[in-house]
């Protein structure tokens, strides 16, 4: 075998005694503790020992190397023996070892990129192969490289459906640069309990190549994950009986015994290597990612270009970029998901580190025009968890992955998207048919709690566009952005109000209406600015002064601009295509309540009226939709005409 | 076949002549409609006929009838062909078929539980086996009725991973009375295209009964549903080859055939009757699940009794209730998973109604207490999104299922969640281990965003107790809640301050210090609570009066007692062990823009600062993690007397 880390002939001791010191290590950090699981890691421990002494090629000294491979630890609870694999491989200190789950420790109960070592967080169970397939499809499509990905999973693990659906990608894919060591020692959380030929039988079943084997039984494992990245053709499982055996084993091996590490095999240079952010140096602090920060910083609102219409190319920035926007004529009628559609196109084509996942669903979506210029970067992934997986899968490599389906759909992976934040991922989402002016097709296909679902996400971005070109900018903007980044598209035609490849700063909002004497401001986004719009209008003929404000960026929120306009008018109406709970209206009061609790200058909230879609909707067209649940401009007009026929204290 | 719902001999026509029929109204209605999908309704049209005349037992005159089977209509995209088939048993009208997916009509683009034969509500991939597996497992462990469940699915559902966390339940709960059909027909959503032979390993590996037939050889079809309902001991499978066929099949077969319905078998009595909730005649108008409607009702703070303490039993409310809250002594420390799972338990006892669910998490959620007081009505599920299908599936038949989980997982099911309310699913969730409080095991495991995800779905009910005596009430008042309810928990012990079953109504709050003059109010929940209680003492020592509000329901919130506090003290810190998106804090922000905005009255929002999670913890001990995250006694003490030393304008 050429894929041994350690060549032969240098394993300096017995894989036997290498996994009594992964067992001893991982007791001794547990009992430091007084918490965690070491069952998990005891019973796994030998599976570990083979796979880090004989068949992981992987620098430790230099963990984004592109020809590392990458192990992905998937049994969050056997993090002790994750920690004790560090030590043995030199990569952590006895002392910190010793840290695990302490304050402050980057050795946290599950194992999480704080780590330079761990690519993704751990601790969702049924999330490693999902992401794992999706490293896996990054080395065969996009890196063109040799690495192998190992996934160990605890076996409660294949009780998850996400699992089942990453099998079927693997198989479907070819991915036999994939490898998933299943720990059958049913001692973590219970699982269906099916015996190894059952699961085997499974995994066959998927088009999988399926070895079972005694865990403890070294050679055996050894001959096992050899045989597994020799298979061509198809991914490969193994799947170990295991226990944890007597807790006296464990204690008898705390011995001081270290695997040394041998430089890296010499591989080929990464085609992307993992861009350095300006933020990643420290992007764990305190305040970074509060509303704060996100206000502090100065978005340009173009992040590789001051003038990119006329095809200026950059170099420095990540993947030196000439884009041209698609440009949709003012006044003509376009959807948002057309706008977003053709700016991916045009960016894949500036952009060779981009990649686009779909769901099944890239004809409503429109990745099929990135699918149709760029076959070679798009990936069909047909279930959402996958697609959400894969996308963090293969941003570990540095690539730059935008994933779309129904905005309804995104719920179906929250988990996933949650995840990415632990991670650190930086990916882009894509949801369209958002709201009830999805029309037609129902309930079942409006979402109406996207906005508040990703709002909650740590470190991330909501965006609303109301236009094709809007859609089309912001679209680009996403590109660079670290974290989870959302784009809110609509299904149908929207008057376009832009101009083509007019700027929009993540961050920034648009006043459309304004002036000295404005008596009430209607902050909207997406197809409600439409609405708004109109609203103002009709007020207008009843002598009142609206002032009207797109907050495409709902988070970060312009919280500059919609404080300036709680000042000058007093009354505040939000409109939303969504429920009234943790959407647009909500951020507006957030931000409003932020600006009061100022210390030392406390100030009382103006006036605010939330307008959002309080009742189940059914099926019907999109512009009697808007009005049923109160968001259209009639609704609107009155909603303000009445703040500001009430008097204000 | 004992199973035929019309005996062969009463027949009236050919099953291709009924199946002719369904295409041409599956047809007309999409035409006029000028929308959706008729491809799918065409190819699975014979499969349908054959169910409809030969094997489904179904009184559609009596849809809530105990013995009736249960058919869930998976492929959603198929709805015309559903709508045909309710014509054809003479459940609508030619006029009602026509009015698909118009304004106000009951036939939406999705079938929905508008309409009385639908059990759940349509449309999002990969849900109707999952929730079917629910019902059957209701049938043959709670009814115990020889009712089957039949559910229609398109192939591309079979690439959702929840479809093969329901294959494996069903199978190793040997669910011989269920039947999924396959219309595989690759003419919907595209799926990964796997023939029949290679799902139907699949569905064998996984301990089905699996056929393959010609989804248009009605006689072929006829014979494998008999032998599906035939074979013992584990559920079938038919995967159907099938294709849309020439449009002009469609229009010859527009003739006016009509499937007269026959009475239904005799059944045995239900067990368990579907309740009728006050509510359940009008729970679509439009005002019903605001703020405002909550606001409105008066509740008694306990569904069933207004002495429940000295076990009065009240015949006429469901179930005829006698229980026994646990009791804990205040002073003492536990945690309010072990209120609600003694609770839980303890219920169990008193409701026979009562079903549990879990995900391989019982120990952690104290579900284990029901669990081994009531194994006959427990469901271990191990899949975070089967035990929420498996929940909605069992409401159907008018058991009161409870779901438990670690908080962060039910992300996991959350489009199940979002769905369970399109579909009027009575469904109580219970999430353990919220919060940066869960300590040690690090940020995978901590829900943050579980209270705005929970906010945002429609009519939904969310409770977050602070002591295991306010745990343990609200876990009674759950069970007659309707929609979806969600009680938060956490892992660690917290001291009782409250009284031995003390009510608490849902919608209501607790005023745990006040004054005449109050100078400012610490709005808390669940962990918080204990946190305000001693930044009130600090601030007492600087001789600043702060009240303190217990808001344990935070949707619907006691917006009334915020309101008054905002007005009498007005400045409001709001503290919650959660993301700063989609709260607490927003909930009361809501709540106060509601009541700033009445016409008539307009009145500025008074001062409001909302502390939150807004960094990513690591792992720590439980005390640090609420610390560093500012949410602790001495955070709130100095952003409370920031915000008094702040001059009021």
């Amino acid at each position: 075998m050429t894929t041994s880390f350690l060549p032969e002939h240098e394993v300096p001791r017995s894989l036997h005694e290498v996994a009594q010191q992964l067992r001893a290590d991982a007791v001794r950090c547990s009992a430091a503790a007084a918490a965690g699981h070491p069952a998990a890691a005891l019973s796994s421990a030998d599976l570990v020992a083979v796979l880090l002494a004989r068949h992981l090629r992987y620098d430790f000294a230099d963990p984004t190397a592109a020809g590392n491979d990458h192990l992905v630890f998937g049994q969050g609870q056997a993090a002790p023996l994750y920690y004790a694999m560090l030590r043995a491989a030199g990569a952590i200190s006895e002392h910190e070892l010793l840290s695990y789950r302490q304050l402050h420790s980057r050795l946290e109960g599950h194992p999480t990129p704080r780590l330079p070592w761990v690519d993704v967080a751990a601790g969702s169970l049924g999330q490693g192969l999902p992401i794992g397939t999706g490293m896996a499809l990054a080395g065969k499509r996009l890196d063109k490289l040799p690495y192998r990905v190992w996934v160990l999973y605890g076996d409660s693990e294949l009780a998850e459906g996400s699992t089942w659906e990453a099998a079927e990608q693997a198989a479907g894919s070819c991915l036999d640069n994939l490898t998933l060591i299943v720990n059958l020692s049913q001692a973590g959380q219970p699982g269906p309990g099916r015996d190894a030929a059952a699961y085997a039988a499974r995994f066959r079943a998927f088009g999988w190549h399926a070895q079972q084997v005694d865990g403890h039984d070294v050679e055996a494992v050894d001959r096992a994950l050899g045989a597994a990245a020799a298979h061509p053709g198809a991914p490969s499982v193994i799947l170990a009986r295991t226990h944890a055996g007597p807790a006296g084993a464990a204690a008898g091996g705390a011995r001081a015994i270290r695997v040394e590490v041998a430089p890296p095999l010499p591989v080929p240079a990464a085609r992307r290597p993992r861009p350095v952010l300006p933020w990643s140096e420290d992007r764990w602090s305190d305040d970074q990612w509060s509303e704060e920060w996100w206000e502090a910083v100065s978005w340009s609102g173009d992040p590789w270009s001051d003038d990119p219409w006329s095809e200026v190319s950059r170099p420095g920035t990540p993947g030196s970029v000439r884009w041209l926007p698609p440009a949709f004529e003012p006044g003509s009628m376009e959807s948002t998901r057309t706008g977003f559609g053709e700016a991916l196109a045009a960016l894949g084509s500036a952009r060779p580190g981009l990649a686009v996942l779909d769901a099944a669903g890239s004809d409503a979506t429109r990745t099929s025009f990135f699918a149709r210029a760029h076959p070679d970067r798009f990936f069909e992934c047909y279930a959402e968890q996958q697609m959400l997986a894969a996308a963090v899968g293969i941003q570990v490599r540095g690539w730059v992955p935008f994933a779309a389906t129904f905005a309804a759909s995104l719920t179906r992976a929250y988990d996933f998207i949650r995840m990415a934040a632990v991670s650190q991922a930086s990916i882009r989402l894509v949801g369209s048919h958002a709201g009830v002016s999805a029309g037609g097709d129902g309930p079942a296909q409006m979402a109406l709690e996207d906005i508040a679902a990703m709002r909650a996400v740590y470190g991330s971005t909501v965006l609303s566009p109301c236009d094709a070109n809007q859609a089309a900018w912001l679209t680009g903007a996403m590109a660079d952005l670290p974290g989870v980044s959302y784009l809110r598209t609509g299904g149908g035609p929207l008057p376009v109000i832009y101009q083509p490849r007019e700027r929009f700063a993540i961050g920034g909002s648009r006043v459309l209406r304004s002036g000295p004497g404005d008596q009430v401001t209607l902050v909207a986004a997406g197809i409600t600015v439409h609405e708004a719009l109109a609203a103002a209008d009709l007020l207008a003929e009843d002598g009142i002064a609206a002032r009207v404000i797109d907050a495409y960026s709902v988070k970060p929120l312009d919280v500059a601009t919609v404080r300036a306009a709680a000042r000058d008018t007093g009354r505040i109406v939000t409109v939303e295509d969504h429920w009234p709970e943790g959407g647009l209206g909500d951020a507006v009061l957030g931000a409003l309540a932020a600006d009061s609790a100022r210390a030392g200058g406390g100030r009382p909230l103006p006036v605010v009226r939330k307008l959002a879609v309080r009742s189940m909707p059914g099926s019907a067209a999109p512009a009697e939709q808007v009005q049923l649940a109160g968001i259209d401009m009639a609704s609107i007009a009155t909603a303000a005409a009445e703040l500001v026929g009430a008097d204000l204290p």
